[in-house]
């Protein structure tokens, strides 16, 4: 991630979360935040309270108003950590990759592990629809606008073919999201390894033959 | 559509309906679905009653329980709905096109379409993974399958190369979507033809470069 997107990024939690200044604030917000993510799964965000959240964190009314401003604001925080945690992970795991086809696959590889430990985010992050359409619009957008840097500089690098990298990378973004509805929250499969594979074939062979 | 899915497709209907047997009918049974979909779209699923519904379609409550049994099967059969008109409207364009490149690229032009004119149907076919999970990976699972069909009749035709065709269909599905997403619900273009052809060639031709 570029300095400036941190920048940008630290800016916007900052606007939504007063973040802890000590360790015991830090295990509080903590606890706020998996009370939310749990009773946003299971009732919705609508059908959740503050008084929800904060009786299952185990802490006082008072003190989500520490952190918080609203119900709003923690959803919104949710949503941001779901976005820089997905795109940290695979910005991890592809390191210094210099091949563009490798580092596809180890991305769709990391998006669909994380998928695998956090299967309920489908749920919270498409909640936004309903919630407030703009949410949904910027979760994607945001995350399109980091895929089409990267497939830009791949380009730059004669990694890829000359395209419209925004519909490069929505397409990419759907590919990787439908696999993961398909064969984790569809079926639970243990080793989705072949189906990466075989995804990233499709988008480097192509789907056609000449006839 | 195959004789064997127009079976399937009617007797599933018939659970969830009770097909009017006059013209006045249909008027009545179009006017609920009409009000059901203008409700769930504006109020969602929980928040909308039978009430809502025969309120707003101008007719008597009991009128509901004459085409339907519950406030679930009015909802189930507005997803099979669109299901239906999506593939046939596919289908219809699609017609006896031979190669399957220029098959892709009305299908995905026919789908967008499709989105063009019902912008709703994502907030509503969405809405199955809060109302009863099942739903929705039925939903989608019915899709693939008929999608899957097509591209093994590809493939034996010689006209697609060899690929495992559930991941195919789930990347094309995946595609379609998200490129829906962005140009008809996010920023609701009117000519999306030139981000079919780009997608399509992206298809045809791949991604990645030799290097």
């Amino acid at each position: 991630m570029k300095n400036q997107d941190k920048m940008a990024l630290s800016s916007k939690y900052k606007s939504l979360v007063n973040k802890p200044k000590t360790k015991r604030g830090q295990i509080t917000l903590d606890k706020l935040i998996k009370s939310a993510e749990k009773n946003f799964l299971a009732n919705g965000f609508y059908n959740t309270t503050i008084n929800n959240i904060t009786h299952d964190a185990g802490v006082g009314l008072g003190t989500f108003y520490v952190y918080f401003d609203e119900k709003l604001s923690i959803y919104k925080y949710l949503l941001s950590q779901y976005s820089y945690q997905i795109r940290k992970q695979i910005a991890i795991n592809v390191g210094a990759t210099k091949d563009r086809k490798e580092a596809e696959k180890i991305g769709l590889k990391s998006f669909l592990d994380y998928i695998k430990e956090n299967p309920h985010i489908y749920h919270i992050i498409w909640e936004s629809l309903y919630i407030d359409q703009k949410l949904f619009v910027d979760y994607y957008t945001e995350f399109a606008n980091s895929y089409i840097v990267a497939l830009d500089e791949a380009f730059k690098n004669g990694q890829i073919k000359k395209y419209d990298n925004e519909v490069v990378a929505y397409m990419l973004m759907g590919v990787s999201n439908f696999i993961g509805l398909r064969w984790i929250i569809f079926d639970d499969v243990k080793d989705f390894s072949k189906i990466v594979d075989e995804a990233i074939e499709v988008l480097d062979k192509g789907l056609f033959t000449d006839k």
